[in-house]
């Protein structure tokens, strides 16, 4: 294996010539042995990465600070990786000292390499294309980083919202099927008031879809990006043009609207936009775990709980109990919002622990807000189609919960009043017998009024008060 | 003292004359010993839960619902409470279970008996005026108490955001101040590039600024509210007219923009707003938490610290150590973000925990969100006044350490490339000596080409490469 | 009103005469309005703060340090605070700056003036009997308030955990109560095999057992103190003998066995203890949590829910809804749980923050730690009496859904092998009928040996296969 | 490629004949794709896995339950696990619905598969030797998932605290290194007392020495198993003798002292002693936490900051910054330790979200402990081998931050008293004179006393008052 020698400031280093990278990601992956789980893993980081140093490339040449020749092979390899190829150069672990600056360079070095042997050259030979004084010209890794980081996030977070769309979508199909079915509705896992399955299963739709507009607001905020902030913010060794130009390349390059932050230097220490974008991913994972944890309730049984619902089996669920089949596909998603919520804790912590002029911890945010990300699309999409989409309702049973409970009192209130009411309830629950019966027995009503008021298909609605003038009873005003 | 006997499900119970609230209130104070804080302790709660249900009377009044001296005597006992009084009927412990039934019929009970007085009944005569029947007419805990949850929060949020644009406000005035002190900016704590303390400043109000804005979106998510949804959202007992009425009628009471929710059934059980709210929250204290950690920091020393700025002195700082002024005001900020941060993790958890058609911890969400927004406030107002504000400068030190510092070196990049200038650093590093002096004895620039370079006033900024024509030498390009 | 003048190094303040605390005690009531919760609400750290303050009084004084009659004012003020005479005069707020410094000296203050006034002098007058120089002599807040912290905890802990006993009695009774009620088990909510509620129940009375064990392990950590390290461990100022004579007298004053840490530097600044107290505390309500989430699961219903026991009756469940009975107990103690469960995260945050020689962020956690257990401590004492003391169990129905049950096809298994059994529940699940039936109907088995293979009572612990040896049936070897 | 037909209750499923998982491996592949990160990742679980299965099969043998060559087939294929053959048959992902069922069948389709081929036979031929008859015999996921976790958890945790001592190692060894390296400590960020960098380094080590037993007592925890619990802890299908039994033959089997819980529905659903684990690492790493900000504190600069250590350089810092050395390694550790913490909160929420006789969320649990012990190895390892060891101090620079203090003026307190102290502190703020100049001109001490006293070896630790003797002062009684 052929090798040649690189320099940095901590010496020489021998680097296979095998390899794209240079010195300085040599070091990294020596340093850095943590989680195992490499930049590679993560393409849509890399690409945006690419992105970057692309757009700054045509800036830099546009101000003359960059000659054509350099300029495009930085393009020619920008444009490799934004392809998928060469990403398995991207060696060095996603958690990482050094404020992302192994990243970075790791960029820096194999767009310099790769562009160099577009030129001719032989890797290595940087005199004719430079990681450091080329590819990462007019830029710092503090803002390159974070902005790579942002380009990277904007597509994620529209890859989420497409799940979150499916997701959504399953649930109103359901919902309009289950049209007809009159249920019980429980407040405090007690008996409350009927409802239908429609209206149960809509109302997941409906608040997966309020969390897809929180989701795009947070996506707005990541367009924000510091490019031309060089090393703190104050643009030093930036060209006073370069940072409006870099900003349409960017543009360009990307076809996002990414927009330069009003003030560089609090831009590139702030990462409120991160802690934002984590919260709401919090938001959305304790939504969905509500609806799993309802989801697991409504199909318990199948004798021994509410058996309203049933999911599709999609494996046996026991080792020992034969015909067992357990809600596998909520629980894998219980699972996962619980990690996206601690997760938030860790973002939380290496947003706080930043200090004065640049926040180090970057690397962990991004590490976990791709993870959180990309669980939650997994386990969404699986949610979809592995559980929601075959739901199957038992009509029937959810039917005679309604007829043989307690709750049906509620509607009588406005008629007896909810002092009454409170006696009739009190005597069913006590006694074990039907609401009905104890209306009619104490004659609090007409067997005729009270059929209408407690028509299940009445209770799912507000009601004009005109039933009771009809009946000839008077609410109680 | 005299009593009078009140009765509810579970029986009779002796209520004292002097009280304004009944018997269910008296059940859940025997119930709920926990914190010892109680709703009268909250004031803002207790004026919305007044507004929410004069909102309702007047709905009610105005569909014949409720007869017009009835509708009176409610109004006129909310405004009381609205005016400050009877607060401290407000007995119930601000964590309690059932969901805020306890907080809801608290209200009405007091509600019902300042108006039964004003009818010129005595306290307890309800067939007159019921707390059930008509103070809580076309509503449950279940829509009342969320509303007056997120009446109350929009103001609670307005009054956060003004103490954030005091500590704005105070950040920006000493920024002016700091316009002419040059100093280090520091990254991962080490020597970076220069820049103002201005600019450093500047960047705390700036960031500040950013958080009034997402505070204000989230003030927003508030706006939407549930009347008339009743127990479960299905709007049962509430008339068809009711929920459109009700909505105008908050607006008049309240003067503010509140509106009713597409879907009450899921505005019911969702509590995403609050989740929201609180990730927003835990947002500002992160970064305010990162700003005072700074503030600690500039100002340590003073003789074997950062020693650039000087916090005003506000207590002896040590019981044993004479002399020792500590930086107690930031100190105590910190702790206020540590908490809201954890506050967080609870709210999380109890929206979460929520279960099918009702989140009955919100009794939990209130009392964390209440208490986070006070303690900020005060803590945010106090670190304006008590510290910003008389924060100073050690202007000649600022301006020592950034001619002795290294960091000088990153603007010599486009002149001698970055291979060079590491080689000058690390000369500077290992023999103790200034940048300028090696870079001058190495023959890279001439004095004069180096003087302007390393003017700091040329280093704080974007720079036109145009320097270097002068003095005839290129950037690398 | 009269005053009396008090100087610091802040300068002169006017301090009313009716004041027992000083100058440095008014500094920080003005300087922290944060909560408005007091030191005064906290009896047992005051206490603990007296005891401290005497123990060092006594050490000093045996020492030859601190004059005999200046002994005896400290020790009859330490009295009085023991005793719980002038609590009202610790006014600062639990969360302050300064690390514990405005604490110490207000109990500094505090106890100079009673002393004072004892010895027969006027308050202010501290050239007889002085705060820093007397009361705190060879102390620094960083040892006195870390240890009165620790003292308090020992009892606090100690509190928690009858409280804990409580509620362990009050499920082992019910144990006992419920030893002929046979239930099925659920794992995953689904049907899985039969048990009694005996069994379900004791399982709660031993794992709070458990817990019981984990907080007296975790007070014996909390015995270790840092009394003798004066400013920052060193023990400057301090007397080569003091630390292990303060040791003893410690012991002494409060009975307890108090050790001097190994390390006095690492004891100062190390708050491990708590975040280890904290995480044990969090164990226990995320143990509580499900308990609670159990109960109200156990007792959903009445009519369409599980139903397999009944929570008593606290109060009436809705403004809305007669005869509702909610789980208003248990749904308390799972807030309070959440609540412990994100105060473990304030904690450990503050923990982290802690910077070289101390750890400024010890208020919080002070306050944190004495709330999370002074709300558990109610919390748990009111589920035994309000909640658990109370229940009743539905002994049919519960049979009744062992009965009807799939689960049973469990106990087939060593019979059957878990192919044939799996086919045996398929269809009884598809067909909704019986196990047996179905096993009958195959031939799988007699009648004889199916009945006792499925009898409930064999089917709650292990068993001898010599059962299936009488019916010649040879389980699948 | 050849395929075999398995069966399970959801249907018919062709298997690649190269595979060693069978039919319920192959669902859960197609169920749970959420992190991608699979079984074969934890080779220490897989490993685990086995050992409970084999001693299993040891019980199931002496008891006459299972044949000798189906145990001898089941041996072997233990062995080979153990070995580290066939861990890439183990595919599913490691978070998972189903409470570790499908590990659990994972396990069993391969041990009965090389079994079988053991056996001479072909895979798949399961009326040989079955998955679930004969190698998952007496057990269920529900002991033997969670017994396997805590026989991996007890490795883990081992491995650990072997890092733990090397990184306490690294500590100790500097603290002797740096003996006579006088500095100032700092508490608030502010000047405090003298003492050296050996005091500062062994309280590392000291810290670190606790957190060592801390985890011994955890590991401890996780000794107690539930192997003969079967599905739900009563032990339903195990033979009465089996539980005693296979706890001696897993003792024998792992070597270490694994003893069956004391209540075995208790312990199924019971998972405190994973919460107690978690908490205990959430302590190690808020201190090493706290550690690595510490290290980047004092090694601040190396111009503008503290400057009193100098980290080893192990890679450029910047890709802009010439020169510049930044703190990775404490950097990528802080990073870490704030994963660790937040991933408790996500372990709690797993833990309190467990229902009823099992806890479903083990999966997520087991991950997150195994990710959690596994980064803080690497990191604790990297940080001594590729930080501390390589630390140097600054020896002239610490001891004139201490020459130039006003801290010395604590060691006059005794002899000056707080008060005069306080003067003369405040008089070197104001005028920037040195404190001995001031004393000596007010004449409150003869040159010959000062010098002795504030000498800064007599102010690192207690001192005897017999020094003010000499001088003829008397310290204040």
């Amino acid at each position: 294996m052929s090798t040649r020698l690189e320099h940095d400031l901590i010496g020489d280093k021998e680097i296979s010539n095998d390899c794209y990278y240079g010195v300085q990601t040599a070091r990294a992956m020596e340093n850095f042995h943590i989680t195992g789980v490499t930049l590679s893993k993560f393409p849509t980081f890399i690409i945006s990465l690419a992105k970057v140093k692309k757009a700054a490339a045509l800036a830099n040449f546009e101000l003359g600070l960059l000659a054509e020749k350099k300029k495009n092979a930085i393009c020619h390899a920008c444009d490799e990786l934004i392809a998928g190829r060469y990403h398995d150069q991207f060696m060095v672990d996603m958690i990482q000292g050094g404020a992302g600056t192994s990243t970075n360079m790791n960029a820096n070095e194999v767009i310099a390499n790769i562009g160099l042997e577009f030129m001719g050259f032989a890797k290595g030979e940087y005199k004719h294309l430079h990681p450091n004084n080329d590819v990462n010209l007019s830029q710092s890794t503090n803002d390159a980083y974070p902005t790579a980081l942002r380009v990277a996030l904007y597509e994620k977070l529209g890859e989420l919202n497409e799940s979150m769309a499916i997701i959504k979508g399953a649930f109103a199909k359901k919902a309009t099927e289950f049209k007809d079915v009159i249920k019980m509705g429980r407040t405090q896992l007690q008996d409350a008031v009927p409802m239908t399955l429609e209206q149960e299963f809509r109302t997941y739709a409906v608040m997966i879809g309020e969390d897809i507009e929180r989701i795009r607001e947070a996506q707005q905020l990541v367009r924000e990006m510091n490019m031309g902030a060089t090393a703190i913010g104050t643009g030093i060794n930036a060209h006073p043009e370069y940072t409006k130009l870099v900003e349409s390349k960017l543009q360009e390059v990307t076809g996002r609207p990414f927009v330069t932050a009003g003030d560089l230097i609090e831009a590139t220490q702030d990462t409120g936009a991160y802690v934002q974008i984590s919260g709401v991913l919090k938001r959305v994972a304790t939504k969905m775990s509500k609806i799993c944890n309802d989801l697991r309730l409504l199909s318990s049984g199948p004798r021994t709980g509410f058996n309203e619902i049933n999911l599709p089996a999609m494996q046996p669920g026991s080792s020992i109990m034969p015909g067992k089949v357990n809600p596998v596909i909520p629980e894998v998603v219980n699972q996962v919002c619980y990690q996206v919520i601690g997760t938030d804790v860790a973002i939380t912590m290496a947003s706080e622990g930043g200090q004065l002029q640049l926040n180090v911890f970057e690397p962990l945010i991004a590490y976990n807000l791709f993870n959180s990300i990309n669980m939650m699309k997994n386990a969404f999409e699986t949610l979809a189609t592995s559980c929601v989409c075959g739901i199957t309702a038992n009509k029937e049973r959810c039917l005679e919960l309604v007829l043989n409970s307690i709750g049906l009192v509620t509607a009588l209130n406005p008629y007896l009043g909810y002092e009454n009411s409170t006696i009739v309830a009190k005597e069913a629950l006590q006694s074990g017998r039907s609401v009905y019966d104890i209306v009619l027995e104490k004659g609090f009503l007409e067997k005729e009024q009270l059929d209408e008021i407690i028509k299940p298909e009445n209770m799912i609605r507000p009601k004009n008060y005109g039933l009771s003038e009809k009946h000839k009873i008077k609410p109680v005003v």
